[in-house]
């Protein structure tokens, strides 16, 4: 197992773009400085995605202003073509993240287009992104399981993942979108992929619908596996079940990856902090464990 | 990893105890019924620790004269001393579980006896219950942190676990009581116990109060373990920390073993079924990430 973890906090980004609440955009800033303060190396700060699409983050470029950026951290952005990276660029961002999913019926449901189409889309962004010495995150969806198609066939993940490797992400992250993967095909998909791309360009991205996410990601480390997302106090249900939960807690991901002697550089009592100032503002109950078990005073 | 796993049901005593609901004695019954028809082979029907200690169970005679017992299915209850063996013997009672905790501040607050001393106090039962050819299963608590005293020596935990053996448990379940562990930590403490107790003689039992419970039973399943504790629905919450999560679900725990190809006999659906209906009777969410998930419509 890895010594090190990078986490890839994505709250600001998938958590409260699935959130019913709108977040306020001084909160917004203020949640992503906070963060900025716990240790964390990498926090997607938000989304260049269409407002059409995606209302929560429709005051992407008014946040990414606002936060005060570290030298020592990654403040990605989830861009969606050359408009949104144009937009992203204008306001200062150096790295982006691009997505696709998987799953065809997943990719033709969402955008129109087959899992080839999508990557050619992407293109262009990977090629003035390269010019322009902007840094390059890559996103596959429903690597274990689809709501459309159900099944994903490994060979697609892997295709995907190379793809996106070869066109200059310097790292994918695979993520289950729909949470229903169990630590064996978590392990598999992982190993499989990394066959084509090296370990060190992987992350891997669990959803906790189905509550298999630590335990996948403890099989992903054991395969070796060091780069993880997660998203403070769990923010973002699914949105393919209501009611169902979606991000893995950022803090239960740090306790474990702590009790197992593997550093983060992360301070879990400041995270938790942060995630039960989120969880207030978002007006339901904290999804993290951890941060739950830390307000009942519980001993450690 | 072992191909079959036994989870051994412990929402009718250990989720019941901890709940602030009062349950009535016919759906006390009725749960363990329906438990008995999903497959599931060890089924902890109730507990006769007095009354005055544990008030949500003090119609446990009510309760096992009441269950329809299934001759494949086994229904252990819990027993402190040699009064509670008799209410149960007088009921009909073929397997008790007795109980001590590997902390010794532990025991100390709890039952005012060091480990020591309530394991003389278990001789006497033990010595009934071979002559009755009644089966013993002993819980060892506190085995990676203790609510009064924090860490607890493996030392201990293998001490006991060991006496328990001895004594004449045929099978001991190792508690993590406050759910602090993690994986590292807990495939330690297992295969320190295993070095002495046959693997094949213990069973693991973990809270879920930190978020670990699933990571840390994947551990203990790669290190050979072959018997998981769980609470449908998640039942009972943490008594050391008010409004954090309890005993793992079952149906978390046999949705991650299905998936790793490991068989329980239990039908999934009927387990969660079974969930829905008690977290309606106990008025509060299900604590079961896959009861939920199946209850928002996910596709699997």
């Amino acid at each position: 197992m890895t010594p090190d973890v990078r986490i890839v906090e994505v709250g600001p980004r998938d958590g409260l773009q699935n959130e019913r609440a709108m977040v306020a955009t001084a909160d917004k800033i203020e949640l992503v400085d906070r963060l900025s303060a716990t240790g964390l190396r990498s926090i997607e700060a938000t989304s260049f995605v269409s407002p059409k699409w995606v209302p929560q983050l429709a005051d992407a470029a008014e946040v990414f202003a606002g936060i005060r950026r570290r030298a020592e951290v990654r403040y990605p952005v989830l861009v969606p073509n050359e408009k949104g990276y144009e937009r992203a660029r204008a306001v200062g961002v150096e790295e982006i993240a691009v997505f696709t999913a998987a799953s065809e019926a997943f990719n033709q449901r969402n955008i129109n287009a087959s899992i080839d189409a999508s990557l050619e889309r992407f293109a262009p962004v990977l090629a003035r992104a390269r010019e322009d010495g902007v840094s390059v995150r890559g996103y596959v969806s429903t690597v274990l399981g689809c709501p459309y198609q159900g099944e994903v066939p490994l060979a697609d993940v892997v295709r995907v993942a190379r793809a996106l490797h070869a066109m200059g992400c310097y790292e994918v992250s695979l993520g289950d979108t729909i949470g229903v993967g169990t630590p064996g095909k978590a392990r598999a998909m992982l190993e499989a992929v990394a066959a084509e791309v090296p370990m060190s360009a992987l992350a891997v991205h669990f959803h906790d619908t189905w509550g298999q996410a630590l335990a996948n990601i403890l099989a992903c480390l054991e395969a070796g596996v060091a780069v993880v997302d997660a998203s403070v106090s769990g923010a973002g249900g699914c949105p393919y079940a209501k009611g169902a939960s979606g991000n893995v807690a950022s803090e239960d991901v740090v306790y474990m990856l702590h009790g197992l002697g593997v550093s983060t550089g992360v301070d879990l009592d400041a995270l938790a902090e942060t995630g039960r100032w989120l969880a207030a503002r978002l007006g339901h109950e904290n999804g993290s464990k951890v941060g739950r078990a830390l307000d009942a005073g519980t001993s450690t």
